[in-house]
């Protein structure tokens, strides 16, 4: 039989009836697959501009009837936001090339050092890896932030690199997030004071805003409601800014001394941790007191 | 009092004492958004080239370590492909303008349409889109697949972009994927059938494999173990491939009767989902039975 | 002497007076080129999308005020549009992977073939390199054109890179071209008629033909005029399209008999050469003639 | 006549049997263009990120050949040099947001200042029109440095764009050309030495030159040839730099007195035109000469 003998192998003989086609298709399969490798050169190199800040951004794909379905509190649901930022500290702590990252609403931004070399910097591999590992911890930890209330579908993230020659470049991008943070927690906290306090529709509270400026805004709230907004809520004023700090650690352990007796002794080290912070990134204060953060532009 | 003047505001003359900064920064926070503004001008473009197919391929990132600690099956673990594949599907039903999945091992290729306008073809959009929904999904479906063996940490995937131009590219990238599955899982059925039923030490195994080709690890299974490799899973042999497919659903509806009384009525729809195949991609059968995947190729 | 000891060569101690400079700086030259070389990594790589026509098409920067400056004849001058022509000529006869070229007015396409790797696909070495060649031959051929009627100054041309992954693609470009030739030409046609035979100015020109379809200016042409736009000159009706051809082409060669006396022979051989068409190029006739020129799509 | 109706105009009846194709084509010309026009939306973005410096560099296509055909003089022909420069110059006029141009041998840098927005910073637009401008100058000039030695054939360069983020990059990658510059000069003055007066061929000047350092080729030229490397032509051990410097220009203009009489005055104006040196720009002390090259890192 004509298949049998092609399928003699290590010198016996056997009916091949069982398996023809593995046997004719494995014969070749290294040859198959050398055969469309070609299609490997179609890639794309997509390497991000050496000495640049390489900044990934993420944004909530449909987060307003993600909020919506999940009762999101308004303006402001600190379960969202503390679930937001555990996330962004699992990328960071995954990715140690990520020296800044800062978020507000369903945003956040990772910035890499200019002269990183994770991923050999090709802006595919950053991008889907931060957004991966982003949304896979948003899961994760659900249920730290937001307890037996179920999460009821995977939600989405999308994702973009935009690239920064300059230390001057980097802080003006990370200005505008924080204005535009600014900006939108000033109006939804008017927004929702006039509605959940004043007894206003939403449509009545929107006209009574069209036109306001920030001033205008403050003075609702300070002379209506009571409420000066510069002493509300500094996460939800200034957003959420991530950096690696260096604290000592004091840690107790259980030791062993020379005569054998045991005993606890207080062990100091110095550790290098992910730390959030609430405050202005906009002027010199924050940049004086973490000099690390950037690197030099005369490099 | 100075400070006091700059907040006089609309008429009334106030103390500013408790909110001097955020009169001072609301008053220009628009401006300073706006001021800002100019780093959106770094993105760049990253459109994808029309009439060219868009392949998003995912891969998991320390998947050995991870199928290690979660004590996958060896050489395939069931409940790892069918989570990756329930994973997938939601992708697709997200994205409608995938046309086609493929997966094998801890890897998903997903093949957008030719002619698809999702994100206006931005790559960064969609491949972080793909990994970030893939991710989340890998995740939230975990406990149907792993029950209650916990996931230990939220995983990570990277993605890439690649545009194939021609039906006989995109063709030859997914017989490439397929004939990967093929030579890793015929390698991976011998080496672990040699551990598991020979006893050998993997090293022993690696040794007795160095240099077979694949009618050499037929015959080792076939002769030694009396398996036809032929006739295992076509999951693991064939990896997983998602399609759409409009099926009719029947089904049994309480109806009101003119008269008043009720009964059930069967009613049969014609919908498109998801669907999933396990058999050979690299042939013509598959595409012949299949002619609405692929577009013209004269358009 | 310090110096002096600096430049102590293959065991003779010289006087370094006269060059200390070179001395210290030769000594590192290398060293500091290798230390500069970083630099090279700033290069992205810009390869053209795999299987797909990779075109560039060269503009004549302010040509209307070249033309103006030479004094071309207008509509259209035969001098300018040969001199154009010639030059494209020299660009296909250096680059051969280009299969067709399609030129009118003052821009020029050239259409690389989908399966050329020349310069590695590099988009950036083609178009310069294009660029490169057409702007040398122009002023180079000038005088074949123009006589002793002296250019009076370098023009410049610049280019674009644009990739086409199917025949259809391709095709509807160099139709787009064709059909902006068609409209231009018509256009000018009737308006330098106005002008030069009606007496019009170009003011008035411009008001009659406001609005009008091209079967208004065919009216115009032939009930004013007595010009059936249809037989005017096929090189500005329809462009230059540039096209390898193999004919045969007879030379006389004077060969030595076996018996020493010498004669004239006829030797006929078969030569790829440059042809240029002035025919549609938006219908079927020209690809059926040729069919050379677009590669198989289902490649 | 069915023809001759589609063909009525302006309310006349007229055969249309000598012009059919036209009277059908034209009328839907405008229409096959927009039909057409698709195929813009395959062209791609290519803008240079901002506020890097763009440095376009040319090189000559096959100079080596192009050196022998015209009989370039060797090791460096002053002719060719005095053309190259001159052709920059030409750019340089065209393109003022060229700062400075650096240039040896067969190539030519330009950088375009960091905040260039020239042809919207589209890198293909601003390479070729360097390209196609430097290319057509090159033939323009040839006869100011060659004189009656005719131009065989007309030249190729090609070239590339590159982004350097910082005032220290774009200044290594301009070092990085001028050791490249010294190196090569200084092998090729040794080497050309040994044949032309040391009367070696060039395969034993290649054999005694092998393995050498700098400081060894120094010392063959000072011990053998009493040449000293270091008062050779700047041109050629240093290249040529371009960049705008004001200078005041005195002009002798004849004037009209309020009397009627006519008197020569000479009039000084501060005008900005390309100069060029020869000197070292890897060191301090240039760019401490010529501030306004490099433009704030911290913008």
């Amino acid at each position: 039989m004509l298949i049998g003998k092609a399928c003699r192998f290590g010198g016996r003989v056997r009916s091949c009836v069982v398996y023809p086609l593995a046997c004719l298709f494995t014969a070749s399969s290294n040859m198959a697959k050398s055969k469309f490798e070609y299609v490997r050169n179609f890639e794309t190199d997509d390497t991000c501009l050496r000495n640049c800040y390489i900044v990934v951004r993420l944004d909530g794909r449909n987060f307003h009837k993600f909020a919506e379905q999940h009762k999101f509190i308004k303006p402001s649901d600190n379960r969202a936001l503390g679930l937001m930022t555990r996330s962004a500290r699992s990328v960071m702590e995954e990715l140690e090339d990520v020296s800044i990252a800062y978020g507000q609403s369903d945003e956040f931004s990772f910035v890499f050092k200019r002269s990183s070399t994770w991923f050999k910097r090709r802006a595919s591999k950053l991008m889907t890896h931060v957004a991966s590992q982003f949304s896979s911890s948003y899961v994760f930890y659900w249920k730290e932030f937001f307890g037996e209330q179920p999460l009821l579908y995977p939600p989405g993230f999308d994702g973009r690199v935009v690239l920064y020659p300059s230390n001057r470049n980097l802080r003006d991008y990370l200005s505008w997030r924080q204005a535009d943070c600014h900006i939108n927690n000033l109006y939804n906290t008017v927004f929702w004071t006039l509605v959940q306090k004043g007894g206003l529709t939403t449509a009545q509270a929107e006209d009574r805003l069209k036109g306001t400026l920030a001033a205008d805004k403050n003075e609702i709230l300070f002379s209506e409601f009571d409420i000066n907004y510069n002493t509300e809520s500094a996460l939800h004023r200034k957003g959420t800014t991530l950096i690696w700090e260096k604290r000592d650690e004091t840690v107790t352990k259980r030791m062993k001394r020379p005569n054998g007796e045991e005993e606890d002794v207080a062990v100091t080290r110095s550790r290098r941790r992910v730390h959030a912070h609430h405050g202005d990134i906009i002027g010199e204060q924050f940049w004086e007191e973490h000099p690390d953060i950037l690197e030099d532009d005369t490099c």
